[in-house]
């Protein structure tokens, strides 16, 4: 990897500087030269950061400054080594222990202080659900100017591609989709109320650790209202009237969907299932008469006035959100991770094992079961890293670490064309590497590579590659 | 509380010179006194255990034995103190350090060792699936003499009482209700296939921690199958021929269910989870015909041979299982717990708040979501405890704790009747109590009483009552 394709020249000598400063504990020239620079994590052609650097020699305080101003702890290097891994190796216990404290951020009674954002899960709407149920409240912030409709066809959003190629959704106001509305009532499209808020596309970000005090917990009924609608069979061209670069994302794509920016994923990803469940759902599963929409898009009601649904509370009426348990699965020797291939996935990509869970279930007996059925391995504790909302069409991806107590590995072929052990090295290189194709890895013919960014899979996988700091 | 009941004398007499020599602190004499005393953890008025005796003074020897051997250090004296507070508040840091140690067990890379399992989360059968799809097999294991038949009807298991007044689950074989399946195909009853493996019934026990290691996952096709059967309407006589003292548990009656055996819940669980989904779901959603069960029980099938649902793999044809978010939310102070009311609920029990999750949410939203509904306060930071599968009908309670950044509370009053902050006296106290109207708390008027054991809420709260040892 050069220096960081885009740099201006002159930026790129002031992260050279900073680097140079860091590696030589210049407090005051790190202190100086890292005002106003964008990008704080700049690497050179081994893949070292300045924080990594300080970290090599021990210098406890540059690399406070540094943490402290926001450099990524958890980059690696080319032979995929953090800076706590660096600071460890070189023995800088002094350094270990503010990178250690910085992980384990300021609240002693969690592992961490922050939650992991995973891709679909970062909404800057707060959701409103009092309000699905004020007919009068929600006509009128469906004419209001302010709000923002995002529209969808076969479950997929119209989008637009930016200048600099980003996926951004289209959106559109009241009077440029009226006439979707303007129909007979039970020809009206299926219609969302998403939340209220305001949702910046700025440009796209890494998966992001989580800030509370950021999210709208203090929304008010002044901020502008979202929803979803589902334009059907409705001719491109009435839309691009509105927004003459509109297109439809390649329906049926999922990794299509992955390219929405970070800060729009959530709001997608919610529309999208409850869109797709209202498109799998028409009929009382019950009794079979036809189901009527209500509460914004959030309820499902028979309109058989005999059907025993409508007595009580059944979770036929309300949106169906799947649990998945997906885990990197930990070689008893702590330096092995267990990924397996589907036969669909593209040449030399291998992901974490996962699987629906059933009734019945805990998390943990979930995680232990799949990893059997698929690969005969054995695992004990269990422990989970974090969540991700799936909307294909309606996953909640569970995610967990397995600590496997057997090594021997029998795949399931009817689900997997192969689960092996990878090594820590290989696994970091592969995730240095961008796709199919890049870089052979260790003795193995074929080079690995992992799950785009956007999955969850991914963000358990580097987690654990960090995770052990003692290369 | 005086000595346990239910001790004989002697059993009571060397209870007391264990408590006493492990306060002070003869190693040889509890070494000695430990040898086959079936509760070790036997307590005096005040509710000390010997562990806390010796943690009082200071004795790590006979703390490290105590442990060694089982010694519950979860338990807390009448003050709410576990013995690690003890430890702590008279600052034995080398007792401290041992039950800390003992707590995080031995794997430094997971806060804990070992796996909280909740009540319907224990079942000792392999659920066998890749024999769901094995027609002749199944058909085999059917009429095998070996298997064991969980009779349901309402979706509420056939049960028998013991002398002791323990509830136990009847198990049949086929010779006693193949009655049942002596009919046309089309009313055959429903019939899940559960798993393989022994459900051994013993003394009712509290929940545990799990030993992955004591699981059947060698079991093997010599191992008994476990079938349950929606019996419908069958009279009573027909199944007492066969067991003489079976009676339905009370249909619709959540407390009831909870009456089963721990180790008994879990297959409990699976059955019921999958009968009511069969229940409630007879009708394809996507197109209104009738459904086909297949694989065991595990799927169902459009009948309609142009229903969309045919085409790909669809939710429509799995058993659904609803993720709940609930979590024990905790005052910055870290001293108080935010508790709420249902109107329904009896007088003075209070819970954790819960709800269901929506689609597009992660776990940690969803916790901050329900609480800032239900009552006004805004969660930070959510770690994750453990799982339920609540079979009510097919829930999965995913308990987390979540971190308080704000403090005043507006009530949903739509929801619940009330939401306060708890004190730890108070929570622990209420621990101590058995059920309504047992025991003044603090100064309230009425007295706090929190859900049983078998809930993941009580869990949640006990966790927490132990996890600041700084009383």
């Amino acid at each position: 990897m050069a220096e960081n394709p885009g740099t201006t020249p002159v930026k790129s000598q002031i992260q050279r500087a900073l680097r140079t400063s860091a590696g030589d504990g210049d407090l005051q020239t790190v202190a100086r030269l890292i005002q106003g620079l964008a990008d704080v994590d700049g690497v050179d052609d081994h893949g070292w950061t300045a924080l990594m650097l300080a970290a090599r020699n021990g210098h406890d305080k540059v690399v406070k400054l540094l943490l402290d101003k926001g450099c990524d702890h958890t980059l690696m290097n080319k032979a995929g080594q953090s800076a706590l891994a660096i600071a460890e190796f070189w023995h800088h216990p002094a350094v270990s222990h503010l990178i250690t404290q910085h992980i384990q951020g300021s609240n002693s009674s969690s592992s961490s202080n922050n939650n992991v954002v995973n891709f679909f899960g970062l909404s800057s709407l707060d959701r409103f659900s009092h309000k699905r149920t004020d007919v009068q409240w929600l006509k009128e912030k469906l004419h209001h100017p302010s709000t923002t409709f995002v529209l969808f066809s076969q479950s997929s959003p119209y989008i637009t591609w930016s200048d600099e190629g980003k996926c951004q959704v289209c959106r559109f106001h009241y009077e440029q989709i009226k006439f979707l509305f303007e129909k007979p009532e039970k020809e009206e499209p299926v219609t969302i109320f998403l939340g209220i808020g305001d949702v910046v596309a700025s440009k796209t970000k890494k998966t992001s650790t989580h800030n509370p005090t950021s999210r709208s917990f203090d929304s008010s009924l002044d901020q502008p209202a979202w929803f979803a609608v589902d334009a059907g069979d409705v001719p491109l061209e009435h839309l691009q009237e509105a927004q003459p670069n509109a297109e439809l994302l390649s329906p049926r794509n999922y990794l299509a969907l992955m390219s929405v920016a970070d800060e729009e994923a959530g709001v997608i990803g919610q529309a999208r299932a409850l869109l797709s469940w209202h498109d799998r759902y028409k009929f009382c599963p019950t009794c079979g008469s036809q189901m009527h929409i209500q509460e914004a898009g959030y309820k499902h009601t028979c309109q058989n006035k005999e059907c025993r649904s409508l007595k009580g509370i059944h979770n036929t009426s309300y949106p169906r959100v799947d649990p998945v348990a997906i885990m990197a699965v930990i070689h008893p020797d702590g330096n092995q991770l267990l990924l397996g291939r589907k036969k669909q996935f593209p040449r030399g990509m291998y992901s974490c094992l996962a699987g629906f869970m059933e009734p019945g279930e805990s998390i943990e007996d979930a995680c232990r079961r799949e990893v059997y059925e698929e690969s005969a391995i054995k695992v004990g504790h269990v422990t989970y890293h974090s969540s991700q909302p799936w909307p294909m069409p309606s996953q909640l991806m569970i995610g967990c670490f397995g600590y496997a107590v057997s090594t021997a590995i029998t795949v399931d072929t009817e689900e997997l064309e192969d689960v092996r052990w990878f090594e820590r090295r290989d696994v970091a290189a592969a995730l240095q590497g961008g796709g199919p194709g890049t870089g052979e890895v260790g003795s193995q013919s074929s080079a690995l590579f992992l799950p785009p960014r956007q999955a969850i899979a991914h963000q358990l996988i580097k987690a654990w590659v960090g995770m052990t700091a003692n290369l």
